[in-house]
């Protein structure tokens, strides 16, 4: 026997594993490439948690953007694009003035498709300058990165997890064109689960199921026209022919930010882990804000946000909102960046930045005016405040719906609402019982939940990290085609036999039919030659 | 001003909830409608943990039974039944000796038919003598509970929690016919998702997958066959029409027994809650079994055991087993109740009941042959030990399949197989490196949970308890009938409206054309007679 230690295989396999989990303790390595805009505020609060967690956190983003941000949390990288800080800024501008315009809808709807379109190619160039920047690809590859943790929306982190054959883990609150659940291999019946920009809830009438079906189908165009340039330059980048979908369907887990609590119950897949409500962390309120809403009295305050992409809108709106807030005994916390309309009443207070989720977790809160962005919602519904819904656009319209349907708010239309209309939606959800025991109800189940959407977003992250994916949750109609998946295959050749069957049966039948028939007639002709 | 106190809607909103969590404080009531036999078994585990909680827990069970028994945690309320003890434990003992006896393959399968109808009108005259039990109902009637926890494999609990109108927790690993899947509304596609009894594997060739449709066909037969006289009786005592599908699609929770570690990933609903290995709790071994497995040395030891429901085998098979225990070095502690046979060899011990998981947790455990019931081998995922597996019935040769397939586990067939297929099958799973190396991957994915499962079943039961349900859970598809559910009235109206169009277009189209050239006709006659 040769010298030295020797195991048995079973303490050697226990070793292995021990020493795997040994060689983690020191925390992981986790590389970041997010989305800009609201996408990143959430998925920051997780990077926190993870590097709190002793993980070594990369990021990877664009040199211009609007929110993401250096921090001592996190090793930044960033890469140069084809456009200067004002140009961004200056398309979100214009972008957001553009829902303000009272146009005809033919016009709205091509200048917001031409506005879509540019977002798109900035998007996508700001991809293509990731993926081509040699010097950043070439640090990536030497990194030893235990996952990648991105916003699918753009499928620019995932080529980049394809490229350095590493897990990924997804953290969205959907992709617009249902390409999330087709990626997944989960079942999307058009029949109750409502598609995005329909207003349609889960129980749908005939003429609205129709709608529905003609919109799953129109997002089939629409993931084409958004998502079929990423598919020819992962491709290029990869060397390979490969499309968006596959691209995703190797996603080991997908954090979702929704709850059923308000989005309406579906099918899942086992590698889906749903994190609703990960912003509500109960913090207190800072000096200067609790000076402000202490002075409130009795009646409270109510807070005004349209998020973080609108800080502004036109005077005329302003002004008329302004007037609806004068009609209110409550304060009013309104976040505007903007000129200050000349009849903003005394009860108003506009403020450049409001912490949203701890002004809403105080007890004088009374209403949330909000653009029915899913952060804010799901704020709204974890402090149990009441809402004003004014959507804007994107998922902000179903958001709405799903509150109002619930009957925990009150939707206006941005545009068409009148000074009046304000003051009434808010006099509603502030005195109307109904609107806060709704809500509260709605509070009461979301909040129910055995681990925190947080601890769960982390631990699902670390999961990934430590055994290298979530191979085990991956679903084996991923090796099947179309064909195959709905047994279409199976159907035809079963169909073929029992009409094969059929057909020889039938044949056999005549077949002795006539033997028989002939053979009668053969006897009785004999029989009638014999009588003659 | 009417005298007295009064809130704002807000407070009193918040008093509300506050008071409702209140009056929980102290524990709920909840009634327990088991099922008898292994199933029991890990039940009881929750409602220990319930008890624990301060809940107070009413189990409802026939006078005669094998596995449920009284306890101090529980007020155990019976029900005379129409059959003794000893014809109970009659019909399990047949049962279990016809595995072992060799006949030709249609005689096997009419015995075993005829042996499920008769265990099939057992439970049913059991929940039968339940329902028209004036003097129990009465109780249940006037006991206030809060939930019904429940195996719906015997649709009784169901059926009581509908009487009553209070919400219900399911507790099961699955429903034979697939009729789980079906009153969850869960997508089940017979492509990937593979059906019981097929031994199918989630990843099949066209055979299989013909197979595969054909079982889930003969599904539906299944459980019409089982579940027809339930709805019947069901009807009666309900005093309206109703279905087991509609009955046990009224489940809020539904706490199923599997783990995507060995069970293959499928599409899930938002109301199923995973708690696959809930019996695996690491408890120290007893000193009596301490000392019998200390003894075995470097070798270690191996457990083997049939399950709760077969403690005997016939002698022909003991003695052959016990050949091959004399052929390994490990010591073999076997539960058996029966004779002993008179080749046991030194190394193996007769045990009447083992502490099965606690065994299989011990470092010197090194093999574990079982019939591969889901406690079991879920303990030997848990332990992390390779299994020898001999199936016996039901569910027991998917589960053999499924570790067999993950590389963890080597399955006999119990009745062909020899001493030497055994004492090579034992080699195998205890020498064979890789045999150990997947079991502890398994072991790491499966216990790498943010909860342990008994956590998780007994925060649902109390969630369910809390809410009064779980309606937010609860999918909109079941509002809607077959044809709707597959939109094909949608897809029959929008062909409709594309064939109407086309014809229209094309009618247009000739009515043109027959314009244009009887235009040019004339014309060229005109053209024609003025050149003659």
């Amino acid at each position: 026997m040769a010298p030295g230690f020797h195991f048995s295989p079973q303490i050697s396999a226990v070793l292995l594993v021990f020493l795997a989990l040994l060689s983690f303790a020191d925390g992981g390595r986790l590389l970041v490439v997010p989305m800009d805009g609201s996408h990143w505020l959430s998925m920051r609060a997780v990077l926190d948690e993870l590097r709190h967690k002793g993980h070594e956190i990369v990021i990877v983003a664009p040199e211009i953007n609007v929110h993401v941000k250096a921090s001592e949390n996190y090793v930044m990288k960033t890469y140069p694009v084809p456009f200067t800080k004002a140009e961004l800024e200056g398309h979100f501008l214009a972008f957001t003035q553009e829902i303000f315009e009272e146009r005809p809808f033919l016009e709205r709807f091509v200048r917001l498709r031409e506005r879509l379109k540019n977002t798109s190619t900035l998007l996508l160039a700001t991809c293509t300058h990731l993926l081509y920047n040699k010097e950043l690809i070439r640090y990536l590859e030497g990194s030893q990165f235990d996952a990648v943790f991105t916003d699918p929306f753009m499928p620019c982190g995932q080529i980049i997890a394809e490229y350095l054959s590493i897990p990924s883990v997804f953290f969205l609150r959907g992709i617009p064109c249902g390409l999330d659940y087709k990626a997944l291999q989960c079942p999307n019946p058009p029949s109750y689960v409502p598609r995005l920009l329909t207003t349609n809830t889960d129980h749908m009438t005939f003429p609205q199921r129709v709608k529905n079906l003609l919109f799953s189908l129109l997002e089939i165009l629409l993931c084409d026209f958004v998502y079929a340039p990423y598919a020819k330059l992962a491709s290029e980048f990869l060397r390979r022919e490969i499309t968006v979908t596959e691209l995703l369907s190797h996603g080991s887990v997908w954090l979702m930010r929704f709850d059923f609590v308000i989005d309406y119950p579906r099918p899942l897949m086992p590698n889906i882990v749903i994190i609703g409500g990960i912003t509500c962390a109960q913090k207190e309120l800072s000096q200067e804000f609790e000076s402000i809403v202490n002075v409130s009295g009795e009646h409270g305050f109510v807070v005004f946000s349209l998020g973080s992409m609108v800080s502004e809108i036109p005077m005329k709106k302003a002004k008329q909102i302004a007037e609806a807030f004068g009609t209110i005994p409550q304060t009013v916390l309104w976040r505007y960046t903007g000129e200050a309309p000349p009849n903003l009443a005394n009860n108003t207070k506009l403020i450049k930045w409001l912490p949203q989720n701890d002004l809403l977790a105080h007890p004088k809160a009374r209403a949330f005016i909000t653009h029915g962005g899913s952060h804010g919602i799901y704020e709204g519904i974890c402090n149990g405040v009441p809402m004003v819904l004014m959507p804007l656009f994107g998922d902000q319209m179903d958001n709405a719906k799903r509150i109002e349907s619930r009957g925990a708010g009150v939707t206006l239309n941005v545009l068409e609402m009148t000074s009046k209309d304000l003051s009434d939606a808010l006099n509603a959800v502030i005195n109307d019982k109904s609107y806060k025991e709704n809500i509260m109800r709605l509070s009461a189940l979301h909040l129910d939940r055995p681990v925190h959407p947080l601890d769960l977003a982390v631990y699902w992250v670390e999961f990934v990290m430590r055994h290298k994916g979530a191979q085990h949750l991956r679903p084996a109609a991923h090796d099947l085609n179309w064909i195959q998946y709905h047994s279409l295959d199976v159907i035809a050749f079963l169909l073929a036999v029992v009409l094969v069957t059929m057909f020889i049966s039938l044949k056999c039948c005549l077949f002795c039919c006539r033997k028989c028939f002939c053979k009668k007639g053969r006897v009785s002709k004999s029989r009638k030659s014999k009588a003659e």
